[in-house]
């Protein structure tokens, strides 16, 4: 059996809020699915030990934000690869709130829907939530980003990083390319990274 | 609230196959998704009043094949267009079986997947299939389509057509394009429409 055949599944990417207990947090997902028409309800599968998840079964709701195409890779650092039990995440980012009240990043964003909660199924690592809309909207005709097309934007980053001179460095904690004006080597030694806030010393060249 | 923006979430194109009581059907889905890694297991979503949700059912197991960007509009058609009940679909296409018994369809086919349906979840108008894979295998390197990328085929066609002279027919049964060198106008009035077999009349001017 060749369970890789699983990853050619097609997917898009998705910004995923929620807020419980006086907390909000937003993480990135690529399993949501709509279920249903009538009435429109959608599913996403989130891992257990993520800290979204954890906020969602108290709070019985969530925001979905549809990436466009143009998100960036550091936005999607952002809110991907750092666990909001030690960063918040949404400090220095516009947020807005939707009407159930969970956190949204509009940001490169093709549409947002608001999703309570109607059923939980448990999946051993993950949980699914199953829910039906609340409210939506379409906020640009830009095409979606698909899993495929973020790779593909991932890998053509590193090809023009090996391509230019002087050399790219990057973050190996949240894979923020350093591509400021000052060549990397002769940035202070009190630069962090601006993603994951990493001291210099967590950049490798690329 | 505007609904549509559901729409904008980007889906793959599948084949749907199961074997109950000595029948084997095959339908046309775009909502399967993985839903864990460990172990790999992946969910859809099919219409209750669906011939192959009925056979699923009794079966407990599925195929899925994940079509690549190659697939025909006159394949999902054929499949996607016309119901198990009326029609035998694999009666003439080169059908194999998998290792639980079900149907797969590998015409340009990125990889397939045999699942033993291990939860279901009643939707209401739909019922979610929640299962493991017993087999996989990875059929092509080639891209799989999207839902959006079958719509642009499927304009594309309409386009063409409309550019093209003499005029083109469709059926407007299960939407096949009639094609072949002679003008539609001098065919046989015993002529039927290769997918759905309908006679010459149901076919319209695009």
């Amino acid at each position: 059996m060749d369970q890789t055949a699983i990853y050619r599944i097609p997917y898009g990417l998705y910004y995923l809020g929620t807020t419980a207990n006086g907390k909000s947090n937003i993480c990135v997902v690529n399993t949501v699915s709509q279920v249903t028409d009538e009435p429109k309800r959608v599913s996403v599968t989130v891992l257990k030990t993520n800290f979204t998840c954890e906020l969602m079964l108290q709070s019985g709701t969530f925001s979905v934000s549809i990436l466009d195409a143009d998100s960036t890779l550091a936005d999607i650092a952002h809110f991907g690869q750092q666990s909001g039990r030690n960063v918040d995440k949404l400090a220095e980012k516009a947020i807005s709130f939707d009407v159930l009240g969970n956190p949204v990043y509009k940001e490169n964003c093709a549409a947002v829907m608001s999703v309570r909660v109607t059923q939980t199924v448990d999946l051993g690592t993950h949980v699914m939530f199953i829910g039906e809309l609340a409210d939506a909207s379409v906020e640009s005709d830009k095409t979606p980003m698909t899993y495929a097309a973020y790779r593909a934007k991932k890998a053509g980053v590193k090809v023009e990083a090996e391509q230019a001179a002087p050399a790219t460095y990057q973050c190996k904690i949240c894979h923020y390319v350093y591509d400021g004006e000052i060549p990397f080597e002769e940035l202070p030694d009190d630069y962090v990274c601006p993603v994951c806030k990493k001291p210099k010393s967590f950049f490798v060249k690329m």
